[in-house]
């Protein structure tokens, strides 16, 4: 193999610019030529692929997102275009492609794979960290720091104030971000899916608390439930506090990637890279400390699940 | 003057606890002797006042909101309630009280002043900035410089997409906050009660940038205007982009204060302190770089405008 | 059994506050009674243990160090002092002791076990990473990151001219800190105790770089090499750029934890608490991602070694 | 005036990407064509002068240091250099040039501008807030909420153990950053040239309150004063705690700048450009919170006073 591709595709996550300056040092290593692909699978029917080299990547190691964009394709799930990208990598002699993405974008590197036997080889990259197969996806650290930090400021003031906040943080499916983000924070409440809970429960608790002296609550609920406005109406109902939502949003995306995040971009692309010379095709995964190479099948397509350990130090 | 105390009135804001570390200290250099007064006029009323040490106020420089806690308070809007409150500190001795708080704390120390003869110093503390008479107030530098940040992280994803992203600031009549963020975060677009603005213009301009290339664009709406979803809608229906809505909420209030705001508690409360000493109530005020001393009418009773300069800097 | 107790030993790391929350919520929910040694295993043999409670921990999860002290101890190497601090244990009521540290201390554990049949669980705690048997220390995270941020800075300073930096960071034998920095700050040099490295082969590509426009670089020197100052008179001497010096020093131990040290320090507190409890003296690691608990011998007294996955990601 | 250029000289400071940012933005707003000149007047002698637009600028605001280089020159102090820099802005039609730097930079600049007819206008630029004529320079908070962080990063150890440490911050002449960083870090100890201070009362001070239990000491040294070393001894020897030097160094420098830093970059630029096209040379200056326009001559060479009411904050 002599030339080698790196798209973006999906939500975007820090670590992905780390990724990407990997990319173009280890090729260059290697004796590849290194090529970006725009936009995700967009720009890869489109054809918006450029020969990339040092002067891409310098100083991008700091910088979330990622600089040769993202994007979803809904063409990219049609035969037609997957073609059309395929003879858009034929015809520059690229034989590889390194995907950063999830599940779907996953699904969709297959086929291209299948189809058009390009070598593929995919990294985990989404911040919902629901990918089943790896005990990381890029990008979550960094997210959950983001969060920390938020979570931490709005201590702060609901301290100052006799006060429920009730915080979304994202997760379309998956309640890791938000589990992780209530434990480290030291929140008073987890609404997660993939924990049963009891509001009667609860409410008996913070009655007592309240009596006792507390003064404040802070309630971590996860996006998938839908429910964060429900919770903040129950801890004014119920409870008889003020409450406050604050739903993160996308500033929990961004930001300067952690040194977790750099140097496990750093690692999932040297893998990829070294098995798409070796002309396999498959999705690099972290279980333990160890990288491990995984047919895409044995990835993409099995519900993901919080460790027992985890799940049982909220309590 | 013997004793003296200290309160945090309305929403909380940075550096508040730097104004209670000096106030401690400074007032035991001064031979005083310092009290906390909780959770603001509330606590006052009821008496929750407590003599303080130099061991209430080890380590809490670093934190956000205030540690003696903050209140809005309807009953010391009676003068009965008034009353109370005078006498709670008639009979501690205390004869001076300093007031971090923002327009509507002001009017009530003003009150206690004059039905009762207390003496009170006003601090303007708000992260709105909208206090008439002051060019500063506590805990503005710390909120903006948690924006910035967060601006910071939603460009990085913003810039990896082709998307809007319309971002809401704190501020219920000001656009200070909204206008200093969107200019020193690049912002394309800044809305705010002090500017008019064209939304045909900016129409014309954003589809020119489009056709010449740009991916994105930040928006930055004060919470004043209550239009942050409807410009969000403006951008799908009228640019032609997914658009996103990141209200910021209180994510804005907390976090470790900023050296400015530690320095300008610091001078703040000691010349505060000074007055007090001197019998004379009033509100430390922040003009140019110098501290002055104003009634507090002059303070609380007028509209603050932002000056001009920093208006022209957004065209 | 009914009383367990924690302490500080050794350097302190960012983490162990978060260590000391979790082993207090976690000691009252199974309960035990949980008490605070203070200052390490001088507190112990003095008798400086207090009994520790929910307002003990409010609060100190975003604080770097321990607040419970950590101190160094040549007394307790001799086994007159060891017998006086299992007294002060006994007379207490209290049977099992976590501790928080490095190699040393788990030493000093292991002969208060052995001699005076103290249940006792060692909880690794050190930036330096360079324990055998665990595959990660409490507070590396935090540092890891802390470093990262003080690296970013230097080399916006660094590329704004012609100029080599030469940072020195901890690790008194151990180049683990210093490796992980220089990978995932894009250094280019790193030198570790575990390389070898050929100064001449560098001097011919910095030399090829600088004519190809290059302007500054960045070399990261582990403190165990003691080589700081040599390497930048090398910088001047041989490769003709002006040199700097930045010795990051303890600005490198404290600061508020990562997501990634607090989640660890919950883990491995509960694990510990765990293992006390069934009676079962040892140590804590982490292997992979899966905790387990091993004799203090199989800890303490073999080399660590950084594993050749990373050591290759060095090229 | 139809063409302008920028540089920048001597030390850099955070912010002075923002002033780039503002120039070429600002300029091509006023219809004038925007040049860089590359590192200081060692570009400017050698031509390395290039014409600047838009995308030389996007998401440089995040960035510390400066993107166009920095460079002290020796040969700028001679007049045949200074000749040979006017013809390469002659030739290329540049009649104006804003100076980003400090006090020996104007100097320069000033003998460009009798020698030679070249408009000129400073931006005083450097951490050390020592340009006597203005209150602030770019650069300062950026400086100074950096060092606040790495101060509560040392507290935190410090306090984990019986220990003093002894920081010591950039200033080569002033103690401007000494002070308000040991002011706002509560610090124990502040040495700066400009305040006298008494070994035997602090010694008397610190034994006390070692006694009253007090367990660390955090002390702040200006670099101008070249005692640090000494300090950290004195510690050791008269107190008699164990002690740690933390120099700080070029980790001052770099850095995201603060929101301040960005907008009193936007500030002082947009006045620049404006008195030079009004042909006007000097230096602008903010004063209060005013923006004022000075001759260089009552810049350049009077000594910086910290202000009394700054100085009595420490007692």
């Amino acid at each position: 193999m002599r030339r080698m591709a790196i798209l973006c595709s999906g939500g975007d996550v820090s670590g992905m610019n780390a990724a990407l300056k990997r990319f173009v040092e280890y090729a260059l290593m290697r004796r590849i030529e290194p090529f970006f692909v725009y936009d995700g699978y967009e720009g890869l029917i489109d054809g918006r692929i450029v020969k990339a080299g040092y002067e891409d990547v310098a100083r991008i190691l700091t910088l979330g997102g990622t600089n040769i964009g993202s994007a979803r394709s809904k063409r990219f799930m049609e035969a037609s275009y997957r073609a059309q990208a395929a003879r858009q990598l034929q015809k520059r002699g690229i034989e590889g492609i390194v995907v950063l993405g999830g599940e779907g974008s996953f699904k969709g590197m297959q086929l291209l794979h299948q189809e058009h036997a390009v070598a593929v080889a995919g990294i985990p990259s989404t911040i919902d960290n629901d990918i089943a197969g790896t005990e990381y996806c890029l990008g979550v650290d960094t997210a959950l720091n983001t969060v920390k930090c938020q979570i931490d400021a709005v201590r702060d003031t609901a301290a100052s104030f006799r006060r429920a906040f009730v915080i979304e943080t994202m997760g379309r499916e998956c309640g890791y971000l938000a589990l992780v983000s209530a434990l480290t924070s030291g929140a008073e409440m987890c609404l997660i899916p993939e924990l049963p809970y009891d509001l009667q429960a609860y409410e008996a608790r913070f009655k007592r608390q309240l009596q006792e002296g507390r003064r404040y609550f802070i309630a971590v609920v996860a996006e998938a439930l839908k429910k964060t406005d429900e919770i903040a109406a129950w801890f004014a109902s119920r409870i008889g506090v003020e409450s406050r939502t604050v739903v993160l949003g996308h500033t929990q995306r961004g930001g300067n990637p952690t040194v977790y995040d750099r140097i496990t971009a750093f690692r999932f692309v040297t893998r990829a890279v070294d098995e798409l010379l070796r002309n396999r095709s498959g999705v690099v995964c972290l279980e333990g400390s160890a990288l491990t190479y995984k047919k895409v099948e044995d990835v993409a397509f099995k519900p993901y699940r919080i460790s027992e350990e985890l799940l049982a130090l909220w309590e």
